[in-house]
This record gives structure tokens, sequence and C-alpha cells, in this order.
């Protein structure tokens, strides 16, 4: 092995590029994509495919697909996760990967990470039965466990580099703009 | 049939479910959730199997299983969409839901509902190498195409609802708590 390996990260490969992205910054510019088409009703299918980044379009994925629909007592088949839960998910990554990749980077390695993630939703917002509660999730709590030859107090600052570092996490806790146009 | 579909929306459900919430606004509080494994380096695994809304435990779902991962460029294998682009597909469904759901009920019939959407992404932030960028998307466009024998103003005014009542549009949108925990 010609690099070194954390918790299955190559950490030359990671020095290296902070490395890189420190003389030149725009090396560190991406724009991720997704596409979308209505199915019926409440199911509808995304996909994933291109991206830039790293001064290139990357075009050499497969196209991933995702199904998304809601469940009988919100109308739906249940032919996917609903779209709530595809968050819950995108969350549930992205806490995940920043924990490793910079424990990783400090050298401190892992043997087991899991969480679970709860969002409580008052379904009045979306009904638009009430201006006055949230349409989005109110408050969504997230559980780390990790196991780790480390005191407490060091898995505690892991979780905390974990939401310092999310993109995901800092995208939801910080109001991010949507700006959203219709095609001509 | 013994109820009116609109865009595959069953709507005579969709107002029942209303009026059923005017009278008992709690039937509207719904918690919904996902669990994630690391598997090793950038590559995790999150799962969605049940919620609770409308007064009940819902364990009835199949387990739905999402691998994560990053491309090489981000020190991953591809082995899955990387948690930005869950989050991209999350607003897809959302917005896409939203949008034939409020029609469904004003009684607009739609064709087709395609949408792209695009994030920015500097991954500075994520290496912890400016405090000036924020760490999450600094901003996601998203455009919509809309088959529908309708005016453009009324597309329009389609649009604007879809992010009015679009509970994954305002989770990021505005900013929304996240609280992380430690499991002891």
């Amino acid at each position: 092995m010609d690099f070194r390996l954390v918790n299955g990260i190559n950490v030359d490969q990671l020095f290296q590029t902070i490395e890189l992205v420190k003389e030149n910054p725009d090396l560190a510019l991406f724009k991720f994509r997704a596409r979308n088409t209505w199915v019926e009703g409440t199911h509808n299918r995304a996909t994933v495919k291109d991206f830039y980044g790293a001064f290139q379009e990357d075009d050499s994925r497969e196209v991933l697909t995702f199904e998304l629909d809601e469940p009988p007592v919100l109308c739906g088949d249940n032919l996917g996760a609903n779209p709530v839960e595809y968050l819950l998910v995108a969350l549930s990554g992205c806490l995940t990967t920043s924990l490793v990749a910079h424990a990783a980077a400090k050298g401190i390695a892992l043997k087991k990470v899991s969480t679970r993630f709860e969002g409580d939703l008052d379904l009045r917002g979306f009904l638009g039965l009430s201006e006055e509660v949230p349409v989005g999730f109110q408050t969504i709590r997230v559980f780390f466990t990790i196991d780790a030859d480390l005191p407490e107090g060091q898995k505690e600052d892991l979780v905390k580099m974990a939401q310092k570092y999310s993109p995901v996490f800092n995208t939801i806790t910080r109001a991010t703009p949507v700006s959203v146009h219709l095609e001509k």
C-alpha cells in the first residue's frame, strides 16, 4: 500500500487535496445536480448522474435512480420513501461522512458508527390549515452511537466536528437560498 | 370508481383528511425516521422503515435501503449518490408532490412535470479552510417544466404554491433546528 488509510479514508489524498485547494481555492467549487420526473399522484422519480468539480464535468457514473412516494395515509402507494425521509437519509450520510473523514484527518481510528434520526412534521403546514406551524420539519433529533477506543469527551468532540463540517447539516440549520424558476 | 382522482391524487381522501384535521389538529402530527450505519471510508448505508402519524405507529413497510458514497475525486468509490445529492433528490420529490397535490386540490389537471436541480458547494467549508464560505450549499437553483393546458401565469402560481407548501423546501430555506446527541 503506497498511501495511508484511516477509517478507509485515503488521508494522503485528503491532505494533498487540502494543499492543492490552499494554492487554488477554485478547485473546491463543486456543482451537484439532480433531476425529477413526476410519475402519478404522489409518486415521482429522481435521477443523479453528473456533477462539476475540480475544474471539470464528471459524467462517468451510471444513472442513479430514486423512487419517491407517500404512504397510503398520505394519499400514496408506498412506492418509495417520501421526500422528508430522503432529507433524513441525506443528513445521516453527511454527518457520518463528516465525522469519519475528520476523525481520519486527526488519525483517530473508529470501529463502528451508527445513527438514528427523527424529525417532527406538523402537516397542517403542508395542508395550508395554519400559518403558525412551520411547513418544514419543526425539529430533527440525531443520536450517534460510536464504538472506538476513545474517552467519552473525545467522542463528544467528534460529534461536534461532524456538525461543524457537514454540508447537509449546515444547509438545513442555516437558511439556504433556493431559487425556483419556470422554464418557458 | 367511488372517489375523484385528479393527477392521480384521491382528492376526496385529501379533503376528508383536511376536515378531520380541522376537527382534531393532532391528527397532523407526524414523526419521520431514518437510520444509518457507517460501512467504510465515505461509504455508509441508510434505512427507512417506520413512522408515526395519524395517532399510530406504522411499521408496515419493508425496509428501504440507500447507499451513500462519494466519487473518487472526493475520496470515495462511487458506491452511491453522495449526501448533498440525496438532499437535492429530497427537494425534487417534495416540490413535485407539493405542486401536484395542490394543483389536484384546485382541480387543475397536469400532463407532465419535470425538474432539474443544481446546488453550489464550496468544499473549503467542509475542509475547514475558510470560516467565510458557507459549509452547506451556497445556493440551489430549481427549474420546473410543466406541461398542462394552462396560461403561463397559472403555471407560475403553481410553482409559487409548491414553494409555499413543500416541507423539504421550507426545512432548507428556513433555519431548522437539528439537535445531535451522543448515546452513552
